[in-house]
């Protein structure tokens, strides 16, 4: 198993299960956000506060190897990395294990990048710094 | 431009949008869940009866590229492929465009299987015989 | 059956699906909330565009009476009468249909009004003015 | 405050945010069925293997009064009271409040009956046990 900066545990809710019973595909693209979302907190960024001030984090590539169902009930955690490709870009590797024993779920791969008010590339300070540490 | 086998045209609803005022990346997904599962009407197949039938079809990698954002009241239409990649396996090349100068919104690659009541792996015959139409 | 001022007509998909195989019951309040943007616009109203101007129409109460379910696939039509409650505050009556033979799905009362950008009650003009018609 | 059998305590994820910032409409039937759901469990029923045994808990009825947004992070409880309102007939008493303070934002009201796999109205015993404590 891979080392994970940052791990969020969650379990999945009923209403997003579809008609065969499992967890739809689309919602792991939630899961996987909110993920982000709660790690970008330790940065200190917050997600909300930025589209506010008109930066806009942005995903520009989603890649996303389904290996189990998650299924009513289940409790899961995601594992995070931050990895920087270019000045501007970023990927979060996350993988989604099913507890208690650490089945893997999900491999994904997330792009992003970040846009500012006039829609041209920019990254908070806070990303670009933690960025920096990683490399 | 590709020449896709299936195109359907839909509409962006204020609900799928988030707090930066584009539709959420997960939500593309459920376009082009829709989108497949409207086009194997086509060839004769239901994905809602086949569930019942415990015969599964099921995505086992997701790959989109996000060129542009929709927005609120956006008119676009998503564009299919299938394609054989293993005899057990298919892959669905599905573009999004943006009505109506077709500008590009997202690229996706949505790879699947069929899984029977066993838990075996299994294809519908209509998918197999359209499979073997293509090639 | 009613006289309705506005008719919308969907189709279910199926990620809107739960394990239960029906439309899950929050899906219908999205299913409403699209009906009455749609709506909306034939007053020349966008709900998106008063969201940036800062005047936030919102729901104060929602009463939804559950018929009968949808299924996959099922074709529906919503039917929408909006109608004055008091001098701020209006009320969207808004059924929904199975076709092809309209059997009753849902009974539902949204009851709205409008908040400016200071927090305080305020209605969009042509909101106004389609209740004053009413009356 | 009212006494209630079940409290809940979640946080608003981002992708549960609509354009105007908040969480949208829809999304606190969500988090209300997820609070039922978990509730059920503690009375010994499961709501996925009711559906899978062909027992379907089905709302029939939903009034929701929206008196405060939530929005980005908020942390809030959902409180739960359920009571008997005919043989066949259960009502959920589902009110939601922000911390740390406890302002109110939601007060709801949910009825459910049960139809088995013969589409008869039916309750599975341990909510006619429950049912029966509370009078």
């Amino acid at each position: 198993m891979k080392k994970y900066q940052f791990r969020l545990e969650l379990q999945v809710r009923d209403y997003e299960c579809d008609m065969q019973g499992v967890v739809n595909n689309a919602v792991y693209q939630n899961y996987l956000e909110h993920c982000r979302h709660e790690f970008i907190k330790t940065l200190g960024l917050d997600f909300a506060e930025l589209a506010e001030r008109g930066l806009n984090l942005v995903v520009i590539k989603s890649e996303l190897e389904y290996k189990r169902s998650l299924r009513s009930g289940d409790r899961f955690w995601i594992g995070l990395i931050l990895e920087r490709i270019s000045p501007l870009r970023y990927r979060f590797r996350q993988d989604v294990y099913l507890q208690p024993d650490d089945q893997l779920v999900l491999k994904g791969w997330v792009t992003g990048t970040g846009v500012n008010a006039k829609g041209r590339p920019q990254l908070p300070e806070e990303i670009t710094a933690a960025l920096a540490e990683l490399s």
